[in-house]
């Protein structure tokens, strides 16, 4: 299948015709193309995932469809999209070696990737649904989003470098805009395809209600659209990420684009905090300290992230931003700048964090740590600590002391009825 | 002279046999190119510019030079600018009719613009050396940054059309990275290019030693390298202005970018300070008069910025941010989200100030305000003050009660000795 070749999609029985003669893919599963076992397992919003399975492994081939398949084609979707995932992919993987699927074969028409499959590895999400740990998770996503932060920016890249990068990924128009809509704006109003859980309208109400809250959210959002600090995975959720016990990886980066340093953080912090609310009606036996193990995974992320981040401020501040011409050089330490730095950098991180909060109960793409609770009262009763707690957050962006203050507010949060 | 013909810089000499087939330029000259008269009348840093007058008017020939005008060959600059410059004033032409001179051509392998000869307009910072007033001066000026700030941001650009122009201009490197040295990074340390007027030592050593200032100074620099929320002129001082007593033009946006909406309107009121801090060495009569006359001048540009921007955002709030679906539909006023955008937009507005009045006294490229001053202890004495004033700025840029407050500062700075 060359380069040239008209977009098709792919399906189980045309994969192995089609793909047979691309070696990167043979040299991973077997020559023999006919012994091949393709299964399709996309279980995301966007993509058809296919496993294939031959004598001498197993690869995935990722493939973007023109429309979002959660809506279907009346929702066209630019197949662009996995020319931005497969750059993403090769920053993330130059950025924090290890971090991500290593990519065998891009194919820019037909717009797919072909990726190693990761075995036993299954998403995130499922495992804190189901009360599994993950060993070295917080150490694992501190320092992807600490390196891919840090080095994606003007702390350490080349102005010039830089400057193309934002030039690149401004191609990636509807995707970011699915975020810019679902997430910043559907949740303050009744937009179309919004769908909430019976029982939250007081709270809705009270959010919709909140201009001051709309306000903040709608400053995030213009950070969002124009703050180029660094390239962002975009998408950096529980469903992202795949773990075994102890081992985990980032995927799906393809809602990257240059935005805000706090972001990524920000969202993974939120959909760790959906999992905390969501878990009494995952579990009875063991809730509380399976509750407490997940507010340690994102005190230690952000104290990972944290560490990270000053590290490489001390080792790799290469760019242009806070040189040492003005601090170092002249017998001036630099940490008040990285402080400064990270003090925005949260900031931007805990509005985030609140607003991702809101979307996944109030617009469209609601996440299964809820929506699998099948008792709507219980689970309206969970969502309404969840969005209560989201405002908090954006409320007080700038002021929080931190994770632990965060951890110590979902606490609070989990022990009210706002309902 | 067509686009594919290899780059050579025009001369006096020969100018009319190369531009003599361009139909643009003869409309305006007239035919016979042996009856033009050129004068070449750079008087920038940067480039070639020519006046051609022939037998039908008058027309400016502006071409780029592969270097730095002010530094030598020594410093190569590309000739891409011109690319840029054409682009920019073709959108501030849309954004404010009127506003820039009328473009005839752009040869973009000749690095050259013919555009508008404009008279009898002088460069703003002669009249304001000399003591000239000029009628609606603040009007014009406020209406400018507000509208090219305006509706070059996502607050009124569709975004798809954003981001195209966002990567467009992310071409132009070279030359915003004079702007991320000479403005935000060499004032503050011992650069290779600054200089200084002897006796400004002691206020050197304050500013470098304050590492509070010099963090602030590279937070604004991180916002300008990153934020990008609209089209910028780049280098709006008085020497980008020319005016008649009653007519304005802003001229030569070749430092175009997209960076931070306050960044235009707080280097303009920067170079206003300074043509009011320099002017007990320009004249004794009137001095106390031209002196209110130039801070009227400041106050007036930034209320008639505040009433245009607010007009705008009543009027032409068409892009994704702070929607109306979010505001007006709920019955809600929008007023709140403008406030905070324009605070924001201030913020960055003092703070760009503040850098610019230092770095006009310390880096490359003073401006003649103080450089005409012959007599150097007072040169140095009326540089001090706008040092200091410069500093206060950086400090409570976020606080700042507006440009009144500004102004207040400047008259107790002027009373002052700070040497």
């Amino acid at each position: 299948m060359s380069a040239g070749t008209a977009y098709e999609s792919l399906s189980v029985d045309t994969l192995p015709e089609r793909l047979k003669a691309v070696s990167a893919l043979a040299d991973h599963v077997g020559e023999d193309a006919t012994a091949w076992q393709v299964q399709e397992v996309g279980d995301g919003n966007l993509n058809l995932v296919f496993i294939v399975t031959g004598p001498k492994g197993k690869a995935i081939v990722k493939q973007a469809l023109p429309y979002v398949r959660l809506v279907g084609d009346s929702w066209p979707l630019p197949l662009y999209r996995a020319f931005f995932e497969y750059h993403a992919l090769t920053r993330q993987a130059a950025r924090d070696p290890g971090s991500v699927p290593r990519v065998y074969h891009f194919d820019e028409a037909q717009a797919l990737i072909i990726m190693e499959y990761l075995a036993p590895h299954v998403i995130l999400r499922r495992k804190l649904i189901a009360g599994e740990r993950v060993a070295g998770l917080a150490e694992f996503l501190g320092r992807f989003c600490a390196r891919t932060a840090f080095r994606g920016s003007e702390l350490s890249l080349a102005s010039g470098d830089k400057k193309a990068d934002v030039a690149l990924f401004a191609g990636n128009v509807e995707i970011p805009a699915i975020t810019e809509a679902l997430v910043f704006t559907d949740p303050y109003f009744d937009a179309e395809m919004n769908s909430h859980t019976t029982g939250l309208e007081p709270v809705i109400a009270r959010l919709r209600g909140d201009v001051a809250l709309k306000v903040r959210v709608q400053q995030a959002l213009q950070r969002f659209v124009s703050n180029t600090e660094t390239m962002l995975h975009g998408d950096l959720h529980s469903g992202s990420i795949m773990s075994t016990d102890s081992d985990s990886r980032v995927i799906d980066p393809e809602f990257v684009q240059y935005g805000p340093m706090g972001f990524d953080i920000g969202m993974l912090c939120a959909n760790f905090l959906m999992a905390y609310f969501s878990q009494p009606a995952h579990r009875v036996a063991d809730l509380a300290d399976y509750q407490d193990w997940i507010l340690g995974v994102i005190t230690d992320t952000c104290s990972v992230f944290e560490a990270e981040f000053r590290h490489l401020w001390a080792t790799e501040r290469t760019g242009i931003l806070y040189p040492a011409s003005l601090f170092e050089d002249q017998g001036h330490d630099s940490t008040p700048a990285c402080d400064a730095v990270l003090k925005g950098l949260w900031r931007d991180a805990w509005a985030v964090c609140g607003i991702e909060m809101h979307r996944r109960c109030l617009s469209l793409a609601h996440n299964a740590d809820f929506e699998d609770i099948a008792y709507v009262a219980l689970r309206a009763r969970l969502e309404a600590r969840n969005l209560m707690m989201g405002a908090d957050l954006i409320h007080s962006a700038e002021s929080l002391a931190g994770a632990t203050a965060v951890c110590a507010l979902a606490r609070e949060y989990n022990g009210k009825d706002v309902l």
